[in-house]
């Protein structure tokens, strides 16, 4: 077995993406000597010492953290301005402090002001996930297979990046690294931005169904199906990603109203070349995706 | 057995639906004594014939009716009127013309004009389909589980609505009444809205991947996955759905742009509460579609 990459490391937040750290680190065993986990809710706590995924659980994030040369954050990103004033002062010197937030600008902003000398900071965004959420909802293969993405600033130690491309090596993932606006505007498009038209369209929906005497709901067919099935999310999680993706998801957002409404107009006008031309690039991105395997 | 619904049943193009009805036409031997189709293609004609799948097949639209009971129109919508033009004078005294199109409002505007006296039209949608189209992809199960919804004009033969529920209950559908408006705006929202979304997020995304040099389409992760899956549709199927169903589909993309936008507004001022209210709707939809068990 390779030796572990951390003496002692801290997942601050044992939900779906953090149990699932602890879970694969205690099956692996060559992630980290000792697994510490905090959890803000008693419940958490209780249940994560049940599951047995962690060494210690510790009740104060500041404790949880001091000692440790590994620390991630896997709480939602909303919260990270909150944690990182209790840890910071903390943070020993030489800890690598990553996380699993699907926000990378955020990230810089909350965590960078705060951040000791001799801290390294190396945001992460494992792309995995479930509709589910908490410690049972875990499961040490969810990264395998999926990409992780990590958006190091510019002067960081090479040395901090690799050991946390390791960790996600180690988890299965295949690591990409580009920098944090590159990465909101990219997850804006392939990810939010179909959040809010799921969540969007199931409420239009819905009203609807009021009208139709429920018409609507009985025969939801595969688009709509599709649709509801990305709505199926944490709600905290995702008001947290919307608001602190705000920019790339509304200029996206713009970018997709324009093109909408343009194949909008062509629709009232009768305009065929245009429909058909955006059907077509339709379907070439669907077969890009499955070239790559994406699909 | 039961008795065969028609005697002489004629199928006008066979692609997806028209081969599927003929293929269960085939096997179950009680909806046609004979069964007739027409394709306007020599190259569909051809395999038509080596599938065995129609004891006649007609390249005159005109002979391919004559003598019939029964008419499915199961082209692309925006190929009725012309269809309608060619066979109309043809149809005989008592037959029941119905169809597979996605839109409705429009075949009553484009064959209500040339019906016949004596002749009964009974516009039908079942709703199922695959990204695949042509005679190879029909399967005599089809329709299986999948809802058929009829929309009869008010003071049509209650025979033959009867007839035409009967065929597709043969079919393994379940059959819904409504009036053409109604079905037109459900069709909109649960299928055709989202079509369009998808085909135009598709075109968003490979503007920007030219940006990114590519990262869109390599992290496509989960959301815009299942928004491709629905993009990979028939172009000229697709085209005359948004066109042959245009008032109802540009209703059903307003009223959605309004509660996007909606959103967007609560995303740039910060408002947690109705984001967290969005969220929620969505998750109820979906859990509604999942006790109806359509998702």
């Amino acid at each position: 077995m390779a030796e572990p990459l951390f003496q002692r490391l801290c997942i601050i937040g044992p939900g779906l993406i953090g149990s699932s750290i602890l879970r694969l680190a205690k099956e692996r065993g060559d992630i980290a000597r000792v697994l510490v986990t905090h959890a803000q809710s008693e419940t958490t706590r209780t249940r994560v010492a049940e599951l047995g995924i962690a060494d210690v659980v510790e009740a104060d994030p500041s404790r949880a953290v001091a000692g440790c040369d590994g620390v991630i954050l896997c709480v939602p990103v909303g919260a990270y301005a909150g944690v990182m004033a209790k840890i910071a002062q903390h943070l020993a010197p030489g800890c690598i402090l990553t996380d699993a937030g699907s926000t990378k600008g955020s990230v810089v902003r909350d965590l960078l002001p705060l951040l000791p000398a001799g801290v390294h900071l190396v945001p992460g965004h494992p792309m995995a996930g479930t509709e589910f959420s908490g410690p049972d909802a875990g499961f040490a293969t969810l990264f395998e297979g999926r990409y992780t993405i990590l958006t190091p600033l510019p002067g960081c130690d090479p040395a901090a990046v690799e050991t946390v491309a390791e960790l996600w090596r180690r988890a299965g993932a295949m690591i990409e690294t580009m920098d944090h606006a590159t990465h909101d505007k990219v997850v804006a498009i392939v990810s939010h931005l179909p959040h809010l038209i799921a969540f969007t369209i199931c409420g239009t929906a819905d009203d609807l169904a009021e009208e139709t005497k429920e018409a609507v709901l009985k025969f939801a067919a595969s688009g709509f199906r599709d649709f509801t099935r990305i709505a199926a999310s944490d709600i905290a999680m995702w008001r947290d990603i919307f608001l602190n993706n705000r920019e790339a998801l509304l200029e996206m957002l713009a970018r997709f109203s324009e093109d909408a409404h343009a194949l909008g107009r062509a629709v009232r006008y009768g305009q065929a070349e245009f429909i058909e031309d955006r059907i077509k690039r339709g379907r070439k991105v669907r077969r890009d995706l499955i070239e790559r395997k994406q699909a």
